[in-house]
């Protein structure tokens, strides 16, 4: 194993940069501007510079670098394209061997921006030393990485893990923007749990705190709910029951040791997997009772980390 | 590899057992009866004396055999113990050490029975050449077995597969068997497609041929549907509708290239899958349209066939 390897995670505005020993420290970190301009042609040149820029800096060459794990949004199929990372603006990109070829053929390994995130946690963070585990980011949407045995299960078009998709309310009316109804990130993610509360706040219902503000956040429902507030108790068990329908579906099909939970939402920390986990288990079959629930402890940093973690296997 | 393996079916009324080259054929196959007795503690005797029988019988020695592949109800660990195996009597047995001791140390390997059915069918059967594959068994349950990168899906406490938990339906009111409410076992299977054609009989309802049966099957069911009887085709429909909630998370959490339908309803044919598979694009991303659906071959020999591509591995 050699003494360094990047972890470049994409994201719509700026890409994290993160320079690790392989032993395992995280050296440095920065971030760089998404130009996504011209459908993102721009983006894997500036990553490069930005790669050379800080090898030259520090005197690491090519020789000291294990690789270059690339974190980007969108489906990874096992050939390493990425399709539809659509606010980047790649539609179906090479994007691992192409930015292997700026490099000057380090080998570069491409992943999709959840899983990086679970294999970060599982390498250094909320489920370290678990094999099997579920990462759930309920951020502006919801995110997820199934790790089996240690990697990351891909499947044949790089759509598992997609959970989004998962149909938890087959009776709603409202279209989610993937095109079917009821699809858990409709509910469980932080502009999910907003659209609960309006939906809540619009109709007959005791005071509540939460009819003073303006425009309600997801971190606004969890602290009227902390301060047991009864119409954050309703939203809160309606989002837990949604999510609880959704980790069943998760635990029959794959049957984590663990769950992991991060993302914005996760900032409302023990209560909110208290209240999901009671939930989970009135969904699930007592066989699966015994499954974990973590927080997430590497925040934005988690992509990164999994993004080394990847080049490490 | 050495020449012979035998499969062993364990199922709550018979044992089947199959005689194979490892290279693949059949050689012979048989039954034997399931003494459910006394928590089922005399099965895997009577297994060791069928196969004893059947090796001095054609001059199999021990050094010809490649292994014994056991299947059997309920979830197998990973350490091989069988968990609540209650149509046998076991409540956790480690069934594979204990037979491969009363054959003189022979290799055994255990499978739960709907996994066993899912390799079957990817070796010689409906799945033949894919590694990426999920069997449905709609006999009289749901059975289901997941296929990764061609190994079974095991999960952390032998619970990943065991799909008939999988809420499609939170609205039910009737409770199922397993506890929760709405799971696809309810709906899709034998049993579950006679539940639904219970209900839609005993509401208002167009004429039906349906109406002249005494006891409705789930075949009569698909015959009318076939016949193009308009109430049938409500309750095939609303089937179909269930199992593409359904199959719709297994695709987003799991991905696979084909689905392959196997168990009494898949007798039905190609009617099942086409609108299983129509309702499935309604309910499912694009990006997971083009899944391929198949049915089942091997029948009710698919699990002696899956048990000996275990030993295989």
């Amino acid at each position: 194993m050699k003494k360094y390897a990047f972890g470049v995670d994409v994201g719509g505005t700026t890409c994290k940069i993160g320079l690790f020993e392989t032993a395992g420290p995280l050296l440095e970190k920065w971030e760089i501007k998404t130009d996504v301009s011209d459908e993102g042609e721009h983006v894997l040149d500036d990553v490069a510079a930005a790669l050379k820029t800080k090898m030259a800096e520090r005197n690491i060459s090519a020789d000291d670098l294990q690789g270059i794990g690339l974190g980007t949004p969108g489906a990874v199929d096992q050939e390493g394209y990425v399709r539809s990372s659509l606010n980047i603006g790649w539609t179906c990109k090479q994007a691992d061997k192409e930015l292997s070829e700026k490099m000057g053929g380090i080998l570069v390994k491409g992943i999709n921006d959840a899983n990086a995130a679970a294999l970060g946690e599982m390498w250094q963070g909320g489920c370290k030393g678990y094999k099997n585990a579920i990462m759930l980011t309920l951020g502006t949407g919801l995110g997820c990485g199934i790790i089996i045995d240690g990697k990351i299960l891909v499947g044949a078009h790089g759509g598992a893990g997609e959970v989004g998709y998962l149909i938890v309310n087959p009776q709603e009316e409202e279209k989610c923007e993937c095109g079917p109804k009821g699809c858990i990130e409709q509910y469980c993610c932080a502009t999910g749990l907003v659209r609960l509360a309006n939906r809540a706040l619009v109709k007959p219902h005791e005071s509540s705190y939460l009819d003073q503000v303006d425009q309600v956040t997801a971190k606004d429902v969890f602290d009227a709910y902390k301060a047991e507030d009864l119409l954050a108790k309703k939203i809160v068990e309606e989002f837990a029951t949604l999510m609880a329908i959704g980790l069943a579906g998760l635990s029959c099909i794959a049957d984590p040791e663990i769950y992991v939970i991060g993302g914005g939402v996760s900032k409302a920390g023990q209560p909110l997997l208290d209240v999901i986990q009671k939930k989970y288990k009135e969904y699930t079959e007592e066989f699966y009772h015994d499954t974990k629930f973590a927080l997430a402890q590497l925040g934005n940093d988690a992509g990164i980390y999994g993004c080394v973690q990847l080049i490490l296997e």
